[in-house]
């Protein structure tokens, strides 16, 4: 039988989206306030979800315990209470908009779960935006 | 790549389920408290999803600013603070149940935004009741 | 038209997870606290949702109520403020996770509900550990 399971949580880290090739203003136009200078912060939450086969010996998809350790070393010691543009390499030169930032969180857990797997990330800017990326 | 953007948000309404077709009896046995004669209201909350490329120049599915104003536009402007019954011309000979609002939104939103982007409509009526509409 | 009904809800259950073939310390080991002795307690939430055709005449997938009454008799009366190792038969012998609290709830719902509409659980065991399961 195949089941999805999925652990929530969130880190809180500053952003600010602009394209370089663009002035402030046409940045301003198209990022409104996300463009503001200074950076700004969210409290970033985040659904981790694998969808596979349910172990019979365990009873699990896959432990929470273990996911939650894999998130913490992958995303949460690189994400939480930085600088998204100034502090992680990876993304300096990548607008951090949350579509971006998914793509980002799947690739570094992909390279730690069983391709036996699906894998799905889910990450809220704010409760009421957010975005789903599968790997597609 | 292909990400799914959602926008949340709310709007307050009146309604009342019944078909005219059938007695007051009947509607209450069918649509329950939701049939009572003179309205009540609800705190709809729905999430507008698109699902689409990111674009390599703005890291965005579609500008959720973009979409807020659409979502103002066709639907805030239309249903908040109003009496889906009587106030919605287009609504007002079809039963306003969760699935036929979110069908009725799905219309009016898929007309506003390119078909290069899936649309989904999620319709919430009160925390626990709520419905997901594609346009299958 | 195709659309999904969905219900929340909730139960308070106490569990532990073990495997009667292991001993304490291996059990510890894969489920942590979870395998404690004495048992713990979750505020378990549930969403069960329904796919399938909107009716013309009651614009409804299915009614909640009905739905409601289904998970009453179903879910609820079993599982509500009970120990879900002791207290559930169909369980005793299976490791209560919730993916087979999931799988067993949707197996108990599918001999309730029309073939026609197919069938999904989501579980949460607490706002952050949740499974979904439909069945396949």
């Amino acid at each position: 039988m195949i089941a999805t399971i999925s652990k929530r949580g969130s880190f809180s880290a500053a952003h600010r989206l602009y394209n370089q090739q663009w002035n402030y203003k046409k940045n301003i136009e198209i990022f409104g306030k996300c463009a503001y200078l200074n950076y700004h912060g969210h409290n970033y939450e985040y659904i981790v979800s694998l969808t596979g086969k349910v172990n019979k010996v365990t009873g699990f998809v896959f432990s929470l315990n273990n996911l939650n350790e894999i998130i913490q070393n992958e995303i949460i010691d690189l994400f939480d209470h930085k600088n998204i543009n100034l502090d992680i390499n990876e993304l300096s030169s990548i607008n951090p908009t949350i579509e971006n930032i998914s793509i980002f969180m799947w690739n570094k857990l992909r390279n730690k779960i069983s391709l036996d797997l699906s894998l799905k990330i889910t990450l809220y800017e704010t409760k009421d935006n957010f975005v789903e990326y599968d790997g597609k």
